[in-house]
């Protein structure tokens, strides 16, 4: 386990602005993702339960928001020298649709047994995409040499101030969501994988929901963000652990996104597996919703009684539903 | 085969001054379903495609509109003698939780064979559940005898003018949905069974969006609708025909609904069990959405060909999604 000091990020932080601003930008882009709410589902927690849902996202997650609010800027030039983006699947369609939105050529870099889904989605958004070996090649630095041997724009996953403020709209949105509902929530729990999400979301709460507290949810075995919360230090994850939470698998938390965090996040909690799975089947059964496991690790949270719900208002993002039907077909069948 | 001469309902159909009636009451209580669009689906079917979701509402599918609009008009004394309805699974789960809601006891007559996901659903709103032989009885007397017997109210599924008003609340939401984004739609495609949802429909149409062809989507063998409308007069599907589609076997268009239906729908599509079952998995993939044979009939219409598309903008209807985990297994596997 390696514990690094934090440090500050090369480019300052977004502010609260940046995300109304993100939010004019994706206007008639983006989908303004329903606040679901299920009787069913709030009788399973005693109480009241609502679903961001952002699996019903252009490209099936919230990554859309902040890859269109980062593509969206570049000038002309920019736009003909290209992207490049390193994603384990929701970024890199959200970097695909959006640079075919601006008439950007991209290319995606992939891990090589990244949902076939994700995959086949980000080519079909024009998309050129090449794979490498998660276990043994350093996504970062291809990416990185791929930019300055091109001088193609790179468009990181979390690290991005404006792909911050573009996550951040999914926080808004719920903050004014809720309002429509004249409700103010108790708690609001995320996935965190890089951080980029619940980084934005964190700002958003800050200024319009300051009351709220906010949680990140991650899979047993990759709960950086929640010991990196306790310990007041970005603290990677032990190598060893595997999940199918394929979205979430970061080994440390972002540089810019913890700076953001650090200070805004309640805490942490970790789920497994099965938890995470019965999440996904439940939202299947109450909710009409796909979630893919990364997607759903927040919704198991409050399902598995990680925090009190009872008599609580509880909002919780599903934040992706790129799954596989095979893997839909097998968390089913373990559910029945 | 039979025909039937049309004849005038008992009761006034509803108007569209009822619809809005039925907008307002149905405020807090039933969701206002997204629109949902995907660029993928769009360049399936190479024009514009908005998916009106109602597997999102409340209950797993639209008939928590009418049978909402229809219970909560009931007096004091009513709602004390109760409710009895029939229904192949989601008027059931309709019913059951608009008569929670009022505080009513509700009794509800479903097929013995009906899946065990709408079955457990409608039980769990606290509704007493009696099942009869599909084949062999006949629900319209059974449930009649038990509301002449016990002084209870009965809620048809779709001849009754409140039911009729309330699922209308989706053709009412479609125009105001589709004036939002600033189009109007050339076609709307929506599923028909007993023809509730559509006749709603269709009121609401003629009154917001006149020049939108309405056409209704049944499974084959069952399209009853589309050969009614062609003959101008109620026709009653052959026996024999079998299909998945459960929410859709109703034996001849209602009375009160093809009243209103033979003048104002464009005509009618019917689809394969085979194409319902690809609509599906692309409902799956590519919207992120669950839905069950019976509500994805006008969306296989729509990828079918059935109607044109190409360069159009065309609504399809979602009715519901509430469908057991393995027939959903199956259908994925089989369109992998």
């Amino acid at each position: 386990m390696n514990s690094l000091s934090p440090c500050e990020p090369a480019i300052a932080i977004p502010t609260f602005a940046d995300i109304e601003d993100a939010a004019l930008r994706l206007k008639g882009q983006a989908v303004r993702t329903p606040l679901l709410e299920s009787p069913l589902l709030n009788r399973r927690v005693g109480g009241r339960l609502l679903i961001k849902s952002e699996v019903l996202q252009r490209t099936g997650s919230f990554k859309f928001r902040g890859a269109y609010n980062h593509i969206s800027r570049l000038d002309a030039g920019q736009i003909k020298a290209g992207i490049v983006a390193y994603s384990s699947g929701n970024h890199a369609q959200g970097v695909a649709a959006a640079a075919e939105i601006v008439g950007a050529p991209a290319t995606i870099i992939m891990p090589s047994d990244a949902p076939a889904l994700k995959i086949a989605n980000t080519k079909s958004y024009g998309a050129e995409v090449l794979t490498y070996d998660r276990y043994h090649q350093d996504r970062e630095t291809i990416g990185a040499e791929m930019a300055a041997e091109t001088g193609a724009s790179l468009v990181r996953p979390y690290d991005d101030a404006w792909v911050i403020a573009g996550q951040g709209t999914v926080g808004l949105e719920i903050t004014e969501q809720c309002a429509e509902l004249g409700i103010a929530p108790d708690a609001v729990l995320s996935p965190a994988g890089g951080g980029g999400l619940i980084a934005g979301t964190s700002l958003a709460l800050e200024a319009r929901s300051p009351a709220t507290k906010l949680y990140a949810c991650e899979p047993e075995g990759f709960d950086d963000h929640r010991r990196s919360l306790e310990a007041g230090d970005r603290t990677a994850n032990d190598d060893g652990p595997k999940s199918f939470c394929d979205a979430l698998l970061a080994s440390i938390p972002g540089e810019m996104t913890f700076a953001i965090n650090r200070d805004r996040l309640a805490g942490g909690f970790a789920v497994s597996d099965e938890e995470v799975a019965a999440a996904m089947a439940i939202a299947f059964t109450d909710l009409k919703i796909v979630v893919e496991p990364g997607g759903a690790v927040a919704l198991a949270a409050a399902l598995a009684g990680r925090i009190k719900t009872r008599d609580r208002t509880t909002v919780v993002v599903t934040s992706g539903g790129n799954v596989d039907p095979v893997l839909f077909d097998q968390v089913l069948r373990n559910a029945g």
